[in-house]
């Protein structure tokens, strides 16, 4: 038996819906108090997102389906592949537009792809790591040559816009300013002709054991709401605390498992949580890590969880040289995972 | 390099929450009109299910976390298996708990397992082998050697029991009477000192391209449900449709994959839509394998989705004997998936 393909990212695409939102529309559509802004600007540091739904009527134009066949027929454009060619789809994302039929399901559908295995993974910020792994390690076992690889979320079904804003608790509020909506996609193959980075690991591991959740998004269907029970909720001080430690702990990870010196490496792509909690991050990373160019896309789309990996990963993707090395480093919050990549662009 | 190990079932464990519930106190709670049993026993066929909610107040006792943490910690011991043993956990629902955390990472605690891999597959019908097929596959590729593999589903949710059962539409009555509560689990192993019957083929494949879904489970969250919007949706022509001949190209398809003779065949584990489909489906594919035994479990616990197949295995298990085979068959209607799996006991 010859030994496992070596992975290889193809291309990415992205889709980010309508234009930017900025602190100061969304204040106002919010009828937040006026002094929410500087507060956004001092605590969140987020500059605008985006959003699937209508902000002055709520009415959805993009939903998460919408959005991942873009992506997905971008990566696909990008990578000159035919959906024929795609023998694997994998998608995270933690707000499906329905439970069933999944999204990815749906996607697959538009994008003409069939007769293969679909999966959805439900996953919070770690969920592009996970896509990946799974479908990686699929196509390492063989029997696979490329996989569709997605992340997306939209925050439509979050958004009361005609609700108060004061009448949410303050974990509530911190998601208001913090989330936007995107998708991701990006063609992994274990083809031998593929070109494009080599994805030398990537890994997503459950860390929560007798941890409370940081974060928590609830649902409903026929049933009420509970009027006690928040619809979500964000355990920010949590967040702030462990957050950048299993940070620094990843990346250590990956550098001691492929062998690479710090001084090796040329980009590190930083969790996507908000423009503050980001430039911390960045910072304590950068003291294992100097000499690497920090890779970030929150100020301008405010964290869009499964789709965030997918947006560094195209702006990284031009930049990068032969012999050039990166690693992404992500921690879900809710049930706390720590997940990571490591590639590099043979040369 | 080693030949793949092969993948054993070393254990099964599952959970029905609280007593059967049958068509009599169905009917009664659900204030259906009179000759609503005539019809639940001419048309479902299914005699009993379990909820994890009171029926009289709807409270819930056993939540998806719930189930799936007795399912799982009965397939642990039936394995022997310690939590630390356990170096990956995929589970597939349709219905969970919460969005975020995971029910696969709040199961995962509650058992004890920690610092593995843990996915949790958005899924319908198919679920447990799509979950089945992803854990079989990362164990093939090395790097780990014990799988705890979960379904699950609950109804809780769905069943607004202050509504009149006339304001539904016909697919979401027929979905009332059709559907239960449970969790499975197995204990899927590479390790090569393992017993148990051997999994020979698992797998899933979206065959949805250009179909419309036949079955739709909406969603909420802060926004307040569309009014004009079912908030689930059954196309029940359609699967009585396209589910029997699905059903037998499945069994077609592992049969010959596996090299098996008809007549080779001792066991079949049918789809588990309701007792009426289910019994047509059996006698469509006895004409195929007229000496395999059907094992179903439709009639006293309804459709548990995610959950049945592992209900099917904890029947079949028993009854195993050395040399013997089994095929079990699903199909996802809601955006048209087929499933199955091929097990022998070597003998």
């Amino acid at each position: 038996m010859a030994s496992p393909p070596e992975i290889r990212i193809r291309s990415v695409g992205t889709e980010l819906p309508g234009p930017p939102v900025d602190n100061d529309a969304l204040v106002r559509r919010l009828r937040m108090p006026s002094q929410a802004k500087d507060w956004i600007e001092a605590f969140i540091g987020t500059r605008t997102r985006h959003f699937g739904f209508d902000l002055e009527t709520g009415e959805v134009n993009d939903s998460l389906t919408d959005m991942g066949e873009a992506a997905g027929r971008r990566a696909l454009k990008a990578a000159g592949a035919e959906p024929g060619q795609i023998d694997l789809l994998v998608m995270g994302t933690s707000t499906p537009d329905t439970l069933l039929p999944t999204t990815a399901s749906q996607i697959a559908d538009r994008l003409g792809i069939d007769s293969v295995p679909v999966y959805q993974l439900q996953s919070g910020c770690t969920g592009a790591m996970q896509a990946m792994a799974v479908a990686s390690q699929l196509l390492r076992g063989g029997g696979y040559r490329n996989a569709l690889v997605l992340g997306a979320d939209t925050t439509a079904k979050y958004f009361d816009l005609d609700a108060p804003v004061k009448s949410l608790n303050s974990g509530a509020q911190v998601a208001t300013v913090m989330f936007g909506d995107a998708a991701g996609a990006t063609v992994l193959s274990a083809d031998p002709d593929a070109t494009g980075p080599v994805l030398r690991s990537v890994f997503s591991r459950l860390v929560g054991l007798n941890r409370a959740p940081g974060h928590t998004m609830n649902w409903y269907a026929a049933t009420k709401p509970d009027p006690d029970e928040d619809i979500a909720g964000e355990d920010y001080k949590a967040i702030e605390q462990l957050v950048p430690q299993m940070s620094v702990e990843i990346l250590d990870e990956l550098l001691a498992e492929q062998s690479w010196k710090a001084e090796e490496l040329d980009y590190v792509l930083p969790p996507q949580l908000s423009g503050v909690m980001t430039g911390k991050i960045a910072r304590l990373l950068a003291q294992t890590v100097p000499g690497a160019q920090e890779v970030s896309c929150v100020l301008d789309t405010g964290n869009t969880a499964n789709a965030l990996p997918f947006l560094q990963l195209e702006l990284l993707l031009p930049m990068l040289r032969p012999g050039q090395r990166a690693v992404a480093v992500s921690v879900e919050s809710s049930k706390w995972i720590k997940a990571g990549f490591a590639l590099e662009l043979e040369g």
